[in-house]
């Protein structure tokens, strides 16, 4: 038992329902969930991932980089202050950034408002995939970017969060064309 | 004093106070709002409402009718369980749509069923501009749509709504022109 949901319940849900369980897969962008969910049937959750994909590729510019606006800065404010999403909160913490010196957190900081200024978005990264050693060479290299490029990066790794996110959710072995 | 602010404010607010207050104009859409912020100084709420309607007039289909599935349904169980956004209780009340038959509401609820099924969104109409029976009257009437038809319908709707929850926050005689 994984305590995980068969894509064929995800393809019976009410709408409703769907927004509630998938609504910040994106962070605090419910109108990515509320514009695949005409796709269903999904086939499994890879299906799902990619429909998600392609709404995210099919935003203007401006919306990308609105998209990557919705997202905490990372180790920022609303860190301290208890004010992140859950799944922000466990994704930062699994990258080690709940447990920083205060050293690397004002680097951490410093390069974070340097990125803002420079982009108009925060930096994203995938914090379960990296390490907070990895995210801080990342900003850095990253921050040679020009925005258009760094927009594009961050919705890259956008993408990425919101797979493992749907991973904490439905079942990857689950498929409509095994349940048949 | 009309209590409304004026546009230089909404130009020198940081992004977390634009999304704070401009967030639901889009009834639960913030990406709206996170998508413009990078085009200010805004020169007036004209130019404001302009810009998010470009905003929804570039989503794809999927994301025009991800659009409309976010909005609740008129006069449907969230406006009974006052689930509603505040915004739109307001809205709602204004058409009369609290003030409805029995008989008025069930036909309602009806017709809202049955455009939900037939498109696969829900009904969306500037209620502010509307009393419940041109807004039955409306229900019946784009019923005859087809669904792309039907979709850009809804989202000039939403624009309508957008631009007077907007002129409910910006003074409109406001203009950075006049500031300067």
């Amino acid at each position: 038992m994984s305590g995980l949901m068969s894509i064929s319940e995800v393809n019976r849900m009410p709408y409703e329902q769907f927004i509630s369980i998938f609504g910040n897969v994106v962070e605090h962008c419910s109108l990515c969930a509320a514009a695949v969910w005409c796709q269903r049937p999904f086939s499994d959750v890879s299906q799902l991932h990619e429909a998600m994909s392609t709404f995210l590729d099919q935003q203007p510019l401006a919306g990308k980089e609105g998209v990557l606006r919705l997202h905490p800065d990372l180790a920022g404010k609303l860190a301290q202050s208890r004010g992140l999403t859950s799944d922000s909160a466990k994704e930062q913490t699994s990258a080690g950034l709940f447990d920083m010196t205060e050293k690397e957190r004002q680097t951490m900081n410093n390069l974070n408002q340097e990125y803002k200024e420079k982009y108009g978005f925060p930096f994203v990264i995938c914090a379960r995939e990296n390490k907070k050693e990895a995210i801080l060479k990342g900003l850095e290299t990253r921050l040679k970017n020009n925005s258009e490029e760094e927009a594009l990066t961050g919705v890259a790794e956008v993408k990425k969060i919101c797979r493992l996110r749907l991973l904490d959710i439905v079942d990857p072995s689950s498929s409509t064309k095994s349940a048949l």
